[in-house]
């Protein structure tokens, strides 16, 4: 049930590029293939036996779906996953592969919340939000926890943010762990509604925004609209073909498959707009379509 | 100067399908991206002061090229690398960043004897075959030595043999650190020299032949013969199919890159030919062109 302790990796080649000793948390091996393992398993475990009897559902464009579809199948309770029609098929997939109960849907925001909220109510599963609920940010901030056991004195640490949740548990862990420690948040320029956000003051939603980096499509919620407010030092955006350049070089140098929205992050530091000399990046998953894949872009 | 201590993987659901616990030991996590760098250092670093002067010489599909012009340039050495024309670009690549001065060649052995030959007598380089020779079987051999370290009581151990290089390297380990395992071989069907000889009781080469696992084109040497006759318990074919197919498997369920040769192994047990129920496994490279994946074969 719990979480696998995921190894740090490192790069000398990607050290070079980027002037700094770089620390990649392999979250591509997690359970599930993504960091999102993390928060389902922390919600599922919170579940009284009455409301765990009715199981759990949530919206999600892929990976938080398939880590709750595991997380409600290693308890034995059932997973209701409403997931946008463009999901790839991949993903898909792998909720089924779960044992999970897939409800497609258009992939607007407003269309997941109605979807589910039909769903709730004729299953009364209880809604584990995929990053604006208390008990899935305490999860996803494992990730960075273990990552200051075992590399002590970052400057800063790196994560992609699309609805925040992993930003705001990472941000409130290094507050605690590792208070020195800067924090930044990265984020497809396509997909900027975090960058925008932060500038604004307020949580400036996007719609259906085009990102190869199909994780950061949604749109930031109040808890890691918090922590962008009070916690962290910056938001980098960087462009979809920059994108595609970090994710073929971890691929190539590293011999490890991440999906684009884990090369979110990379890209921001190989154009070294995340200041220090040592330097976390969390590589949230590794779940991409091998018959799919963007590398003739970056030609 | 010294190999990297790669990190051993386990997978349950390679497990489940294979119906064993698999330790996965990842030399495509090796410097140069192969476990070749383990004999090529090895070996220069075993060269003399006057013999070190003129350099070293090879000829090679790809990553014994590419390990050995890194141990090379590591040592303040030339490298003279000899390759067959059919050599991936990324291969090639590969030695020219480590400083590697290529020659090209036909694609058979008898070219790549005459034009290494050509090369040895212009430079007064020290010739460091890719597998025929003691000083790399003894640094192949190392791979294993660290497996059985981490991994105690394996049941088997299987490597896929081109050459024979790692192969004989294992095999000798094995008998000495580990007598109670059992050694395979893994190959493809397309390219089955090593299990016609097996078979034969002598050295039956391969010309030219057709597999994807481009690592593993070259013939069986004499070294690699003598592992075959005295200290290995089997050889086992697989199809090109079962290759892409175990490959997939790997790069999908495991997020890490392996090349062709690398699945041959995995194939082998997946298809339940190696006996035992805690198997050993060699991931042998990583290199691999992005541009040109297999994966539409296993479709």
């Amino acid at each position: 049930m719990k979480p696998i302790r995921t190894p740090v990796m490192t790069s000398r080649t990607l050290d070079g590029l980027a002037s700094a000793s770089l620390f990649f948390k392999c979250e591509n091996f997690q359970r599930a293939g993504a960091f999102k393992f993390r928060g389902a398993s922390h919600a599922v475990s919170s579940l009284s036996e009455e409301e765990a009897r009715h199981g759990v559902a949530t919206h999600s464009s892929g990976n938080h779906g398939a880590a709750l579809a595991l997380a409600a199948r290693l308890r034995g309770i059932p997973a209701f996953i409403v997931m946008p029609s463009t999901t790839l098929g991949p993903k898909k997939a792998a909720v089924e592969a779960y044992g999970g109960k897939i409800t497609l849907c258009e992939p607007t925001l407003e269309a997941r919340e109605t979807t589910l909220a039909q769903v709730v109510a004729e299953t009364h599963a209880t809604f584990i939000h995929p990053y604006d609920d208390p008990r899935v940010v305490a999860g996803q901030g494992t990730a960075s926890r273990e990552l200051f056991d075992e590399c002590p004195n970052l400057d800063a640490i790196v994560v992609p943010v699309g609805g925040g949740g992993l930003l705001a548990g990472t941000a409130q862990t290094t507050k605690i762990v590792s208070p020195t420690t800067r924090v930044f948040a990265a984020e497809p320029a396509a997909a900027d509604d975090a960058y925008r956000s932060w500038k604004a003051g307020r949580i400036i939603p996007s719609n259906n925004p085009k990102t190869i980096a199909d994780g950061l499509r949604t749109s930031l919620g109040n808890l890691g609209f918090a922590a962008i407010q009070n916690l962290i030092s910056g938001v980098v955006t960087v462009s979809e073909e920059e994108i595609v350049t970090a994710m073929r070089l971890v691929w190539e140098r590293m011999k490890i498959i991440i999906e684009p929205s884990s090369a979110v992050p990379v890209a921001a530091v190989l154009k070294r707009e995340v200041p220090g000399k040592r330097i976390g990046i969390i590589l949230t998953g590794g779940n991409v379509d091998l018959d799919a894949l963007p590398f003739n872009l970056s030609k």
